[in-house]
């Protein structure tokens, strides 16, 4: 991403051949850090040996649209078709402009040779796992790469894989975007639950202290979940993930919320016991795969753009109702002039609630998203829809956790315990 | 760097405790990108929740002190002194603030934890070699870390230390800078020439084509590094890396420059034929070991900062003198009251010329060097002193090698010959 | 404004006692000029000599809270009390700052001085004018000083004041803002049509040339306009400003739509006759002096903002409702906070529409106009509502005016006609 | 120059035909106010509709090319053909443009057009005097405008000019630059000196207190004001300027100094007693027309530019030499390349030394000068010489004067004396 913006100030400087409008570039630089105040920069700066000023500014690496198109190429010449369509701006005359038009895409591709192929790691037990590419399920979408998963198809009887962020980000996400475009459709689906989420759902802030009430409240946050997995055609497994400070009249409660809807339910105890801890959820899986399921995508690729952000909106959110800023009707009218319209999208929302205000706890009801901006990503292959002044790039708080860790004369790390 | 960057603006907006002065902030960001239009910024732009508006800018990561200070550290608690005293910048009334007083070292240790350890990779022929930290000689010291120095002379007898960019660069702060602060002095020194180069020295734009009498005026450019070599109390073994294109007569006329001064000489065919090439290279450094030597740092550390530029521009480049801009003498007054003068200097020089002026070639006289800033760089352990305009962050040219790049189907590079 | 804006940019320099937010500054500087490239600015840049860096912008001198406040100011004493309420920004911790905070009212009183004592001109025939203060209708309320209205009415017997952009600006803002504010009543209202502007009301771009058929369905504009004088309370005298190009058919048109109503019509020729040619309208004046009215102005100052601002779009606008931008609404809730809630509306508003959509003409309906952000103006004593994205200021055209004027070597200005 | 400014940002925005280099344009904004956030900003920001992005920035308006070119305009033709030939910066290919490119000339001079006319006022006793332009003396050439000189030649028998800050900037300029433009070559030179004056540059800071020791040594000041208008071939009248906390002694110590070179003395009370006061100086500047004079400039305009500023430098100055900053060495060679060779020079320098450092008082020796940048300025007919970084926009001090001026309810001004 940066070699692409470099090549790009660079085609600037050196007398702009495109005729590129510094004002309508879209590109943004990526970093790895929490770094507000490169948000919004004015680059460029120094005179005429040192670029050409233009307004610009970064996005967390996750956020980019190579970390998202990364994860959804099959291979290098997907790939390379990938990066060359990732617009970079528009010519003064409103032309779209490119990756492929500044001649980037294979140096980018060369650049990211290794990073293509899957990282092949072990767990604490010596199984193996695939760890490869990380687009986070709130502003991207959310998955491990395809390539990943497709090689360990080939290495196991049974694949794994998570999708971050819950089932109104991280399910959405995969059923309508990563499993319809490389055709990786699910045998069976768990839904992890954690009785301190649901004692946060049910409106308790102390939700490491016990609770049965605030857990019993909470279930219409589980609820909902269960309805979404319904909704993409499957009946999910509910996993426990237990703490030390569960209660057990509160955990009784989950396994009976299960039982009530007929659903399979297991407490997990892989992070205590290890493998032996898993052994319950496994079976249970093992199970569900016997279990009839249809998969579904919620909504059909030729519906206008407008429709799959509604639907997504009632149906999994359970909004009222859609409303659009000013500055989002606008680019939604830009990309369908640019050919966006069949595209998936992908909402970029706060992931602490169903609705796009973070602050909304357990099942909200009556509540409108607004959408606030919308960006086509046509290397991606999707379009990227704003809901409720997200950033791509966030900020550090007033006591960064930077401040705690450290590493000792041996070079341990100390201080990075949650 | 960055994430001290990230930490630095996070303060800076979370009310400033410090009392820093944004326009006194003196850090730079780190990229390894040859982004011109990275090189003077305004940043923290948007409003109120986007950090504070202040001029920045980016240096190249070779250049910048962490890398510079990786390299020097000797262990973990020497890494986090010297983090700890990065001078980040000044606040309203004048006193420098350093890294440590933002609590950024531990974090930015645990960051670097890989990092520091030595990289010990394979040459195609399987001997080992350590490749670690790349701090360039015209910007920065030039040599690789002090630890993989001393890891390499714990597993060989021999090890083989390249200082990049000739006697004037990387010997002189190898000697001056690496030597003097980690205690490792070399056995023996080899001076490296090939005969393009001496043809380019010679005045010959055309260094591809032979040219024997370019070869012979260009020897002059040789003769001043080998009394380079001698001004630190060596004897150098002069190894001439041959190319296709060098004509007998040339290659002749360099052995018979070393024999007149009673150089030992030999021609390294390492990269034609592997190690068996470089035999005769060896066998002659081999004997150089036992040759008397006598290492002499060229200025006492107690030597005011001055007296260290001009003797290094004196004796080593051979200028006349040294002027001072204004802005330099600036920063000399300010670098003095802050207790830097009795660091060693590493200079930023152009690395064409023995002068700097980088179209001067051959052995340039009666030129004065021009002091342009210095900066005290208190964790790296020296002062930076920047010659004639160089910028610590490049651009890239009219047709970056980047649009020649390519990678096929399978996943090949091509298009990274030089 | 700008002494008050260097004073803002000094106090920071001189190290901001007042903890200002330099984020949160609300002035903008003025200028005479159609400047779009100083909207939005950088400013204090270049280190620690040259200021505090922060986003700063200029706004056109009329549209400025220091013109408007002058032509609403009654005495010195008033003068200064209300320049020392014109908020200048916020502190970090979200205090307000004003003028007067910064010791800077009577400095700025004494450089408007001069400006503030109205002008006495006279016209082509000698008689005499006030031409004292410039707020734009459109922007700001659009008339001038209420001191040359006061001075003008101590002697003369008749006073006319003209009430710039139409009933839906420049009368709205004098019947609720102006006359309220200084119990300056008028007696009579003239309301001036043109054919060119009711031809192109009736859809007709080519305006110079005859097209009754236009001007016919243009009447439908007029027809709110007289309801919208109605609505205040009076009964307009409408006048035809005639042009060459006028068809006697249409003339009669205008005439027959005046009669139908009961609203006495005259033909004003003062452009070509000079007072000779004003003497029918003059007349229908004095007449219209002795008809019943009853000054109302639309809304009572106790109302809440939201319902001003819908008053005056329902009303006076036509619209069918209001909405409001995040940014507005945002605003309105500070606003409120402030203490704000008891002034009268400011409407910042296309002027060639009755709607906020300049390209609207004739009398539109059905739409909804959009507040786009929201300004408390506590030194001018009212708030300003923006609608439609209009800007304060503006911009030079493709083939600005400019470049078509000269002067001659006697010094005459060639090319100012219109 | 707003309005240049103006049309020259619009012209970049509308498509920039003339190939303008954003990066290159050398303009500034003029402001009257002084105000040094406005130094260097960065304008055109907030995307497509708002300009270009460029750095720029503001002077004072006494700085500006158009005060100093409206200073030495014989006529409308004249002030055309010079604005016209004001540059305004490069095209990316290097070929200057000037304000005549933009079609800027004639809306220019129409704005200035009562400006060109000289302002005839009253002194408090009645006598007409012009004032007319004012180029400050020590960044601009310090004089009235030519036509106010000639109005004033034609209207009385004897017109006294002012040539602002002392012999080495304002009289140099008016005799090198003004008199050899106009042809207004003065009869005779009266050099104002005062107490307090002469104390400061005799080592007194409390120069408000009588100390004769310190008048006696800040002759030697007076002294090289002396000899400087004799280099350009005229004797001096010598006149007081008395205070109240004068002391007689002092005064004598004056007097003296002008017998002993032979000098007329006179003691100018104007202040105090009006008209009379001055009796008895304007009997003996009459006497003074009678002297044998002759009007000689200090160098030939063919003489290079660098022998220019180093005659005035050495002979009016005192100066050992002159040293000439990188930037300054560029902007030179580009001056001579664009045929500004032949110009007179206006120095640029600070006021309240006879050096360019501004804390060296009396007669300073052995100094040398610092050029820092240089400007051809083809309109207004001569090359700016910048000396020790002087700034042309200046700052307000940490307590502004503002801060105590007030207005009372009867609008009189209090605060202001000095």
């Amino acid at each position: 991403m940066n070699l692409l913006n470099a090549l790009l100030d660079n085609h600037l400087h050196q007398g702009n051949e495109l005729g590129l409008d510094p004002r309508r570039v879209e590109l943004k630089r990526a970093i790895d850090m929490n770094d507000r105040a490169l948000r919004r920069i004015v680059l460029g700066l120094g005179g005429r040996a040192h670029g050409v000023p233009r307004e610009g500014g970064f996005e967390l690496t996750v956020a980019s649209e190579v970390m998202a198109l990364m994860s959804l190429a099959q291979d290098f010449a997907d790939l390379k078709r990938r990066l060359g369509r990732i617009r970079v701006g528009f010519t003064y005359e409103g032309k779209p402009v490119y990756a492929e038009d500044l001649g980037a895409v294979g140096a980018m591709a060369a650049l990211l040779k290794q990073a293509f192929l899957p990282n092949l790691v072990q767990t604490a037990e010596g199984n193996p796992a695939f760890v490869h590419m990380g687009p986070f399920g709130n502003i991207a979408h959310g998955t491990n790469s395809v390539r990943a998963s497709r090689f360990a198809l080939g290495l196991a009887d049974y694949v794994v894989q998570e999708a971050g962020f819950a089932t109104d980000l991280g399910l959405e996400k995969f059923m309508n975007v990563v499993a319809r475009t490389s055709g990786l459709v699910p045998e069976a689906v768990v839904l992890v639950a954690t009785i301190r989420a649901l004692r946060y759902h049910g409106g308790q802030d102390a939700y490491e202290i016990p609770d049965p009430k605030a857990v019993e409240r909470g279930l219409a946050n589980l609820a909902k979940h269960v309805e979404n997995v319904e909704l993409f055609g499957y009946r999910p497994v509910i996993a426990l993930n237990p703490f030390p400070t569960d209660a057990l009249e509160e955990v009784a409660l989950v396994r009976a919320f299960a039982e009530e809807r007929g659903l399979t339910f297991a407490v997990s105890e892989v992070y205590a016991k290890g493998s032996e801890g898993g052994l319950e959820l496994a079976e249970k899986v093992l199970e569900a795969l016997s279990l009839p399921h249809q998969y579904r995508p919620l909504y059909p690729l030729e519906a206008p753009l407008e429709a799959k952000v509604e639907t997504i909106a009632k149906e999994v959110y359970g909004a009222q109702g859609v409303e659009w800023s000013e500055e989002a009707k606008k680019a939604l009218k830009a990309a369908k002039k640019e050919g966006c319209e069949a595209l998936p999208v992908v909402m970029a929302k706060a992931a602490t609630s169903l609705s796009d205000n973070p602050r909304l706890r357990g099942r909200p009801t009556g509540f409108t998203v607004r959408v606030t901006d919308l960006r086509c990503r046509l290397g991606a292959g999707f379009v990227v829809v704003y809901m409720g002044g997200i950033e791509t790039l966030p900020g550090l708080p007033k006591l960064p956790q930077a401040l705690k860790i450290d590493v000792d004369e041996e070079g341990n790390i100390r201080g990075m315990d949650y």
